[in-house]
């Protein structure tokens, strides 16, 4: 494959989700077609987000600064937080563009298989703001899985002894989704979600 | 998003091919999980990589060395000259094991819609090959579409003065492949192709 250098980028590139051996050969000849112009900006901007990214201390967010962006933002209501498993579930979030509020994120969710306890969820933090009082309204946005429903619960369950308002996500029909393609499990949440028209 | 280092750095992860927006995030992700561990290695292997490779100046191929490894092979007929249009291509026949001799990869093929003409082709060191007296035969392992063809077709006029063996790779029914599931193209060319049994 013409030299070592070569064969270990393929090997890392190919660990990437989303890219398998195959796009990894086709991702790496696409780099060194153009090592100037493509690969070292690229090899340049990992070393910049290795150095300058860190976890927030407040809410688990990935951001140059902490505590980040979100929970430093003047314009945010702190009192509201949502809870969401992953930084990919809480970019999902802003780039909808729908929650005014901060976030928490736990980083996962209890999960028996692959022996998450309520130890590894980062939600301390979440407990401290509310101790404080600062905070009057929990949304729980976690996956519609049977371990995101046990971490809702459990959550709950946590909360329940606070004055904080504890709500959960909606579940039913997707924007755009039509009935006959969605599953069993959907219809069925969909129809006990239903309310008056 | 938390921080223009990690748009910069989706940005450019979105370009990679095989790569789109979403599995880009989805990757900067998995990246900035892991900066230590993931990250900076993939970056200190693209930064080696755009250092140390280079074009092989004889054949084309990309290598740390030039001569690359594979013209430097001493156990490889350097007399049997297989045409291929990328690296890529040289790559694939390399997995396959399936050929002994060495390499001319001419960096694409005629293209009048991507306006490739002979002079974009990277001929000329093969040209000087056989004129030295050094190749005994030349495998054109084209593409099987009309560039290719038409690539093709021109390189065997190139030729035709020599005293160069000049042969095509077989074109017909892909190993394991069934018939109904084949385009009119592949199936004509695999009639023509025929021989007796």
């Amino acid at each position: 494959m013409g030299g070592t250098d070569i064969e270990r980028l393929i090997a890392l590139l190919a660990r990437l989700p989303g890219l398998g051996p195959r796009s990894a050969r086709r991702a790496a000849l696409a780099l060194l077609r153009q090592p100037q112009a493509r690969m070292l900006p690229l090899a340049q901007a990992m070393e910049q987000a290795a150095r300058s990214v860190r976890t927030c201390s407040s809410c688990g967010n990935l951001d140059t600064r902490d505590p980040c962006t979100i929970c430093t933002d003047p314009g945010r209501d702190a009192g509201m937080v949502c809870v969401v498993e992953t930084v990919g579930d809480l970019w999902a979030l802003e780039r909808a563009g729908v929650h005014r509020g901060v976030y928490q994120v736990l980083g996962g969710t209890l999960s028996a298989l692959s022996g998450m306890g309520p130890d590894d969820l980062n939600v301390a933090p979440l407990l401290a703001r509310i101790a404080q009082g600062g905070v009057h309204e929990v949304i729980l946005a976690l996956g519609a899985t049977v371990d995101g429903a046990t971490t809702a619960h459990w959550l709950q369950d946590r909360l329940a002894g606070s004055a904080v308002a504890v709500s959960r996500v909606g579940q039913g029909v997707p924007m755009g989704g039509a009935l006959d393609v969605l599953d069993d499990g959907t219809l069925a949440a969909a129809l006990m979600a239903r309310r008056p028209a």
